[in-house]
Parts: structure tokens; sequence; C-alpha cells
């Protein structure tokens, strides 16, 4: 039986999501051992990869389960026994053989917290600290980003992609108590785009983002902190 | 000029509070690293230590000063602009030169959080988490601690003490929102003592646990976990 697991994680014990040869200190590598102590040797399969430092409300990954394993409800409870608490099963639903966590995914969703205060010791590893962080100016250039763009400039390098042109199908930011929430949803996103978009809110001006944005002029941004980032959602 | 300094920290990140040889990467280990980049050679004196994973709300410590550093709100600044965000200066004052953070303590103050929800991977490295506590039992045998007793059954060894009693003075649990607080206020505390509180707290009855402060029987408890714990306050 194929089933579509959803997760979330905290980001700051792990070196990212991806399965690593050298460390099994990674989201799926602490998973896929979980997964083989339970026999279950089909890998699993995410959505997308999240990097080190950045959290997950809602990730999801599909795996192929042996027939023995139809007590979906159990196999959750056994799960979230097992994985440190850092990595918590939030469900398991059988889907169609053909289903794929990542080629099946109709967009995906980020959102990013940060806070405008001083930074606080317990807050620290969940929401990033940019006490001169402009509300009004962040919620007007956010815009900018919907459509589609060539993104070639709002990415780390690193990874082997075909095509460098994403499409947002949303883009808004919007506050909650003291906190200012920015919000992604788009088809794919590139290595580290959000937090390069995230640092040229928080850095540029409009016309800025723009040049870069239209591939004319690339402006020195850095990422914003990995601390602040969260993949809320992966919508099929 | 002596100054004592007051600061919060999260454990998380940290190999416990006390500097070592082998690593920077202890809470005295940065805040020693920051003060002798400031040119401050004197060695910060902690209120005492905290283990791996506990966190402070209000750890203290005192330090000699250069007498070019009597600006001591610039220094606080500087500080908490020099330290990592898991660890905050929350003020500086002037004392006199005979006081001593450790020894002018007259007491210490502790708390220890539980909740009884599921756990939840983003609070998890700061609540301790048992499904199964049970607040009216906390909140009734929490008193039995309350007073003078020998508590070599609730230390951990491997420190060098001269004697294994000390004198609770407060302890009582209450309820805020869906947290279980646990508040111990002390002449002192043995190595792993509070956990060890809070692990008999969640495993015995008040027969059993006043068999093991009067030393008559030694029951296995393992000690609750550390990140529920916060050094509070030290109070002089």
């Amino acid at each position: 039986m194929r089933a579509l697991i959803t997760c979330s994680y905290n980001g700051t014990h792990f070196l990212g999501s991806q399965t690593q040869t050298e460390t099994k200190n990674t989201i799926f590598g602490q998973i896929e051992y979980i997964f083989n102590e339970l026999n279950i040797t089909s890998k699993p399969q995410p959505s997308g990869r999240t990097d080190k430092g950045v959290h997950a409300s809602g990730q999801t990954f599909h795996i192929d389960l042996p027939e023995f394993w139809n007590d979906l409800k159990k196999l959750k409870r056994i799960l979230n026994e097992m994985l440190p608490n850092s990595i918590k099963i939030l469900s398991i639903k059988e889907v169609d053989a053909e289903f794929h966590a990542r080629y099946s995914a109709k967009s995906r969703v980020y959102r990013y917290l940060i806070k405008t205060n001083e930074s606080n010791p317990f807050e620290d590893d969940f929401i990033s600290f940019y006490t001169d962080a402009d509300f009004k100016s962040i919620q007007k250039n956010i815009s900018l980003f919907i459509g589609e763009h060539d993104f070639r400039e709002f990415m780390k390098t690193g990874s082997e992609i075909n095509s460098t042109t994403r499409e947002i199908y949303k883009a808004y930011a919007y506050k909650k108590d003291d906190l200012i929430v920015l919000n992604f949803e788009a088809n794919g996103f590139l290595r580290s785009q959000i937090r390069l978009m995230v640092g040229a809110l928080l850095n540029l001006d409009a016309t800025q983002i723009k040049e870069q944005l239209d591939c004319k002029k690339q402006y020195k941004i850095k990422p914003a902190t990995p601390n602040g980032l969260y993949l809320a959602k992966i919508k099929y």
C-alpha cells in the first residue's frame, strides 16, 4: 500500500531534511532509520528538501508499506513513540499507487516569521529577529514576486535544475500579535529562494527588487536566517 | 569595578554552563570568550552550574571590569551584539568588591515545566511532555520536600561536596493554561536534585517519597528530562 504521510519537525537539531551517507542526523535519515527498524524497507520519498535549521509544520512524503502494515493508526502511534520528539507524524493516509509526494504536488506553501522586538533566547530557533524590519514596505513589495519569473538571481547554486523559472501563486504578509508572517505559495521553489526573497524584502526597495527579478541587476543580498522559515503545506 | 550580571539562556545548543577546556560550546565558554574579545580578562564567576539542556531565565555571575568599562549600558549592548542569540544579558549592575555571585547568594529558584498534552516538536526543547503526569498528586506531594533534608538519595554523584543536606524554603506547583509549573526555592541544590525530585513526584507516592527523603529506602527514579528545567532567579 502506498501511504502519504504528513509530518512536522523542528529543524534545529538536524543537518537538513535530506538523507546523507555520512550522518543519520537528518530528518529523513531519522525517519528512514525508524522505518527500517519496523522492517519497512521502501525508501520514504519526500515532497522536497528543507535546509539545516528550517522547520516544517506540514512536510509530506510517500512510502510503500508492506501488506502487514494495514493499521495506519497503530503505525502512526508506533512511529511517534520511536521518533525523537523533534519529529512528529501528523497523519498517514492511503493513496493510489501512482501518487508521488514530489511529482504529484500542485503547490507548496512556506511561511516566514519575523519579530522586530529584541531577540529572545527561547524563541530564537523559531523566529527571525530583525529589529529594523519595516512591515509596511514588506507588505507592499512582497506582491512583486507574484507570477511567473526567472528566479535565477534568487537562488543558491549547488543543485542540478532544468529551469530557474517558477510561478508564485500567492505572496502576502500580515501581522499576528507581534509577529510579521510572510506567506508564499508556488509550484516550486529554488534552493534558498524564499530566504533570498525575504532578504530582498528586508534590504531592497521596490525598484531594486524589480531589477533583480527582471535579471537586469544583481544586488548582493544576504539570505534571511533559516530559523524563521517553515514548510507549511504541500497541496495535491 | 565588580559587576553583577544577570542573563538568560537557551541550554539546547550548549554542553552545559560550565567552561570546559576541550570545547568553547558551553554557556560560560561563550561568555568568557566574548569578554576576552573585549579585553576583559577577569574570569566570570557564575552563581552555580546548569546541566546540558537546562535553561536559565535568570542566571547570574560576577566579574571584575577594568576601569575603562564604566558605561554599563554600553557594555550590555555590546555583549548582546556579540553573544549568540541563545544567550542574553538582561542587566549589569555595580556591586561591592566583596560580593560573590555564588557565595553571597541567599537562595536559588528553579522552575520546571510539564505538559500532559501530546508532545510538540516546537516546544520540546523547552517543556517536558509527560502525558500521565497527575497534577493533583504533584501539587500535594511537592510540599514533602520543604525543610532541611539530607538529599543524598536525590543527587547524581560526580561532584565533590561537603554535605548533602540542603534546605528547601518553598516548593509548590500550579497550573498556567495547559502548563504544570513546579517551583523550588532553596539555599542550594545538589547535582540533578531537581530533576530527581520531579522524577519522584511523577513516579512515587507520598509514602515512597518520604521513605527516600528519610534515607530509609532508595527507589530507582529516572531524573525528569533537562529540557523542562529553568534556573529562574538567584536571590541575594
